[in-house]
């Protein structure tokens, strides 16, 4: 809540709130502010502070008035040219319209749509409070600090003549060789055939699927993504001007049915997928729909790339694309930020041989090479055990962490839309997530609403719950409080 | 020269030799390999050696046979669909035949022209020998080792409780405030003025200039390039389909006439060029030419980066685009792998403040945040002094090493095509230089040939030096001797 204090009137208090929502992109690009009445009732102050507020929103150029219909948030990242801004304004009110036609079931979006997906990732560096945040994407530090080995690590390397004297050059294209090796005997554990030399290090996952895109996509291509999904993974295409294609993700894989359309419509060059603990839903893929997917994938010539970012929270003997098929025509990307250390960026891919040259290329031409001293003391953490003993005390954590937040969650009035499993719950809230979502802020929690897993921006009841920040009672007591508001309204 | 030995027969090492560079791209995809009887005379071997060796090469898939026309380098990279096959030969054939008409000299290139500069990055990695490297575009590694405060920056920084709270979380989507904050002291030095608000890092110049080139650049885009050039930059801008239109450079900047051709008749989106220390001329642009360009820019609104790579090897007063226009439609990009550690992969750009979030959406969907260690430990160096004092030294070294070179290389029987200054020199040696890095890496020296530097590679007699690793006297001898068997064929 607002509290008036001596240094700063309400006024300014509700218009910093806003303002610095809309910096951080949590309020998104064409989003309608509150009615000065509701916002009043919201925030327990007078309609005159909510107008002044506004005001100065006005005056900042942050929103923008228009007609007997409110306050929208301005485009502050860019400029639009005097010339299209009618257009871009006309199809920003097409977007915040509630009254947009729903996207056909499987129909792509069309190139260069508005995927807003910069809010999300905008919002993984929001700091609403100190409290812990249920829209979170990781571990929370405190979980992380338990990998002291880490620090110690970086220090050994620093000391070694071989990575001081690989310093002065720019290193090894494909990435540090140690650490290409650990990681070839820990694909092979997975059945993940892949030789150090087919092992390509990243700057994050990110950055290998990134690097994958750029590879086998140009403007205009068509690319399957699995929905609900990892919406950055739909913004990255978009930015590509590549066609993204939304697959429905169910429990046993991706819908069958809507991919062998797809590839008979479009004839797409790649399919994006989490098959194991997938991002929200936390489904793994199943043998069978496995054989399925390859097979299509053989019939209509396209490549995928697993993304297999929760690796380290999955038991070894997950189904896999790439264990199936051997490395052929899939490409196997990984990384540590879910399990070590979210800064440390170092990210993996393993390719079939024949496309390794290609992927070397859109490395170098992105960012050369990548630095080996992370790379070199975490092959040393994986060579020594470390980071497998650290793996499964997480596990073990996370089962508990799970156990509690579900049983909280089921209280509070809530379902959940997939069994849960890994980090994250998909939940259903049973009201409008994306509005929850900014009541939620006033009380310092950031949420995670379902709109921001699908490609295109629908309101949804869903939302994505990290099973590590959702233990606490006091949060669900709020949430409780705030759905039921919503409910009255 | 080949030697027999126990091991290997000459065959395999002359098969091994070419298959070597074919792999390292050295020997670009569509040369020619010399006739047998020219490589038997080149390494001293029989004529039926260099028949079995190129029937090795033959039998691993490295290189096609065209009937009455010799052997050439196959596309290993790319696996070219059996219907394309016809054409893409065609291609090849025509960059490959010397008698393939100039481009006109204000033509733009043809999006997606073959460019070929991944031959250069590769050489870039190339360990031709233990011998000091004349194409090399780094310092020797001895050089760099003088600065050991950076294993000890990075020793105390990995020590810090701030640090490692830091890696915990993905850290500041802008880059690691502290560099920020002491970046915007050394761009203030320039006459840059730049907030660390509108600073941004990226892992390594490379990663700036991908980041700016994606946001301000699509499929299609006209984009003006200096040539001589670094080709790098041509291959990128290639690569993500954007049309290159080099401009060329002189000694006083970029020739305004043919720029002013492009702006009338493309409307080019954007102007990447390296002012200070242009590579690989020397040329330092003049406060007049900086002006022009800045007015054109003005008139016919294109953004301009500027590449200040070699920054840390100029005088601060030194003309700087950035500097003039105070980041209003210009980007300064610079980092640290000239000065101190290629592989630190550590660069910034500072932006305009209206560009800066859409450059910071383009590096979130790259690469999320970049890692904080060495960007806190880079931090900690220049804060301290260290970096500006092992500058200071490096300076001084390298003046007297480049008086060594100039003298040598005159003396070789060379000119420079410019001014020498900075670290390279435009050498013109009067013979194909291309021809003369094939011969010189059988010696055990990489060059770099003068076709490496323009968008589209023709025969040229220039090449580029570098002044750290061309003091020696016995280069210069071999040199001589390769040069004057061109002449005599």
């Amino acid at each position: 809540m607002l509290t008036r204090t001596a240094h700063r009137t309400l006024t300014e208090q509700l218009a910093e709130r806003f303002a610095e929502r809309i910096r951080a992109r949590l309020l998104p690009v064409g989003a309608r502010l509150p009615s000065v009445r509701e916002c009043a009732r919201q925030q327990g102050v007078s309609p005159y502070t909510v107008v002044a507020a506004y005001d100065q929103l006005l005056a900042q150029g942050l929103v923008e008035a228009r007609r007997q219909r409110g306050f929208y948030v301005r485009d502050i990242g860019q400029k639009t040219p005097p010339a299209l801004a009618g257009q871009a304004q006309a199809a920003t009110e097409n977007i915040a319209s509630e009254g947009a036609p729903a996207a056909a079931e499987a129909g792509p979006l069309p190139s260069g749509s508005h995927i807003n997906a910069t809010a999300l990732i905008r919002g993984m560096f929001h700091q609403a409070s100190s409290k812990p945040q249920p829209g979170a994407g990781v571990f929370p530090p405190q979980w992380l600090q338990e990998a002291r080995f880490m620090p110690a690590a970086v220090r050994k390397v620093t000391g070694s003549r071989a990575l001081q004297d690989g310093s002065l050059s720019y290193g090894e294209p494909l990435g540090d060789a140690d650490l290409r090796n650990v990681l070839a005997r820990r694909l092979a554990e997975l059945n993940v055939p892949a030789r150090p030399a087919h092992i390509m290090t990243t700057v994050g996952a990110t950055h290998a699927l990134d690097i994958v895109s750029r590879t086998l996509l140009k403007a205009g291509d068509p690319v399957m993504v699995e929905e609900p999904g990892w919406s950055v993974e739909f913004a990255r295409l978009d930015a590509l001007g590549a066609r993204v294609l939304p697959v429905p993700r169910g429990p046993q894989g991706p819908d069958l049915d809507v991919m062998a359309r797809y590839c008979e419509v479009y004839a797409p060059k790649l399919f994006v997928s989490v098959s194991v603990l997938h991002n929200p839903t936390g489904y793994c893929l199943t043998p069978g729909s496995a054989h399925q997917v390859l097979q299509l994938a053989q019939q209509h010539d396209f490549h995928i790339v697993e993304d297999d970012t929760y690796s380290h929270l999955a038991p070894v003997h997950a189904t896999r694309l790439t264990a199936l098929d051997g490395l052929r025509r899939t490409i196997y990307v990984s990384g540590f930020a879910k399990i070590l250390a979210p800064n440390w960026r170092v990210g993996y891919l393993a390719a079939p041989p024949d496309l390794v040259e290609r992927l070397l290329d859109t490395k170098l031409l992105s960012t050369l090479t990548t630095p080996s001293i992370l790379e070199k003391a975490l092959a040393l953490c994986i060579d020594q055990g470390q980071l497998r003993r650290h793996a499964e005390r997480m596990r073990l954590r996370l089962a508990q962490a799970r156990a509690r937040s579900v049983q909280l969650a089921l209280e509070a009035g809530c379902s959940f839309a997939a069994e849960p499993a890994g980090m994250f719950g998909w939940v259903e809230t049973g009201v409008d997530t994306d509005m929850l979502a900014q009541r939620m802020l006033d009380e310092g929690y950031l949420l995670a609403p379902g709109a921001l897993f699908h490609a295109s921006r629908q309101p949804c009841t869903l939302m994505r719950i990290n099973f590590t920040t959702t233990q606490d009672a006091a949060f669900w007591r709020v949430f409780q409080r705030v759905v039921a508001q919503s409910r009255s309204r």
